[in-house]
């Protein structure tokens, strides 16, 4: 089971009543956070959810929208008894964004590590997720995240025995792992059975439509676009400014087809996004209007 | 008239109901800000006033919970169409500061500068308003900040009649300038009467109890001051930390008798500091538990 909540869905800055874009996600016990913007931290704990098992924040870009909120956060997690070190990945540059926020926040519990996005895709394993960065196109470098937890086959109980397999051995090898005992080799696809679906959750925001985010959007449990611009007239805008309109986003998941889709970063111009959900469930039906703390808890699909 | 307002009230960290402490002072059209911590742009939006007309930002130290508001205000104050330079007032050190504020919100429409406080005190004009900075005990190097206008003598029509003063040199001798005009030099003493009451407003924050601040706030129209800690256990706390309990501060108030004084810079622990509201005015009467947009305006004595 995958926690997932976007604790806040404004564009540009925080207002009294919208914080800031930034999802975080919980997955055994351990969370990772992408994107932080001034008031995070404030997000976070109105949603009672405990900043101190953050291991590693993902930036989609330099933009202080999405960076802004680090020192503080950073802070608060020290002030929560973290005492882990917490890894920083962003585009290039992450290091100089990290010196910046060790500028205003110097004195930390805990290490700061940071790890530069390179290539046009990039991956990183997190407690358990697998976090593919792979590049979208806005006014500066800007990444986009895909997070995947795989799931291996079914332990075969009856295949283990027939295999003779210790049952000392049974543990490691359902955990993917290759077992040496007795003088013996045994390999997880002995007792496993063909990998299950697992879960996939992609983000995406401030960007034009890429091909990147179709392909990694394909079939995604959920999809968390940004919906900029409501109005019909803001395409020159988007297009000028390296945004999305709620139409194009519509789109990408109308061919994506995830079992869900969220709006996100919307304008501070927008203030009502509900009142263009009929227009855009049109294109395609499963859209929420998210707004600050829209939450979800994505199982496994089979047991 | 000068108007204050406190747009946040909390120490250490933001929640999701108490701003960080953070004091706007309006006069004559132009703003001055006092420390900037996470969504101080949130709390000023919330209190309806503009953050363009802020030309100046005084820092009382760099604790992230009094600076890394200063990125997304800045951003903000850009997005507002300030065109105008901003500079940003603290320690030794504030250029290393800003240089950090930069790297987070690299391209602004107006230019940021910086001074540093020289010695244990120094002064600022700022449209009108004299601002003392004065060093106080914390941590780090601290400063309270004592901003002051001044007001002429009332202008006396009689005598600039009597001196033969030309009806053109009134204005500028009543603005306090020296006027040379047909070959003469005129003064304002020539025409104005004695120097009248004007309006003094001191906020210290996150300092143990100092001789300075009980020079600065001796007959200030408004004290703001730390009451970090209300329970009569924390002394040592206090002392540890280097703040004050809101007796301490009670106690500056009692010998310096301001017409009104404030608490802010509560505790995150600390929730409702209304509990100590009777035990602290039995020490002073005229104190205000303030909240989160407690703002005032204070006029002239005299017209």
């Amino acid at each position: 089971m995958l926690d997932v909540c976007l604790l806040g869905t404004g564009g540009m800055m925080p207002l009294p009543k919208r914080y800031l874009t930034s999802c975080l996600m919980r997955y055994q016990g351990e969370s990772i956070l992408i994107d932080c913007g001034e008031g995070t931290q404030i997000a976070l704990r109105k949603q009672g959810w405990s900043c101190k098992p953050i291991s590693t924040i993902f930036l989609t870009h330099f933009h202080a929208d999405h960076i802004a909120g680090l020192p503080g956060l950073l802070l608060t997690m020290g002030n929560a008894e973290r005492r882990e070190p917490v890894t920083i990945v962003g585009p290039k540059g992450v290091g100089n964004i990290l010196r910046a926020v060790r500028t205003i926040a110097p004195e930390l519990p805990f290490e700061t590590n940071y790890r530069e996005i390179e290539g046009p895709e990039d991956h990183f394993s997190v407690a358990g997720m697998d976090v593919t960065a792979f590049k979208v196109n806005h006014r500066v470098p800007c990444y986009s995240y895909e997070v995947s937890i795989r799931r291996g086959g079914r332990f075969d109980v009856a295949r283990a025995k027939e295999n003779n397999i210790p049952v000392k051995a049974w543990n490691p090898l359902q955990k993917g792992q290759t077992v040496e005992m007795d003088g013996q080799i045994f390999t997880p696809d002995m007792v496993l059975g063909p990998e299950r679906k697992g879960i996939k959750v992609v983000y995406s925001t401030d960007t034009r439509p890429t091909e990147s985010i179709r392909t990694h959007a394909k079939n995604a449990d959920l999809l968390i676009l940004e919906g900029m611009y409501g109005e019909d007239d803001r395409d020159a805008k988007a297009r000028e400014y390296r945004h999305m309109t709620m139409t194009e986003a519509a789109r990408i998941a109308a061919e994506a087809d995830p079992k869900e889709m969220w709006y996100t970063h919307y304008s501070p111009l927008l203030l009502h996004p509900e009142e263009y959900r009929e227009k855009m469930q049109a294109i395609f039906p499963r859209i929420v209007m998210s707004r600050d703390g829209q939450t979800t808890e994505i199982p496994f699909e089979e047991d």
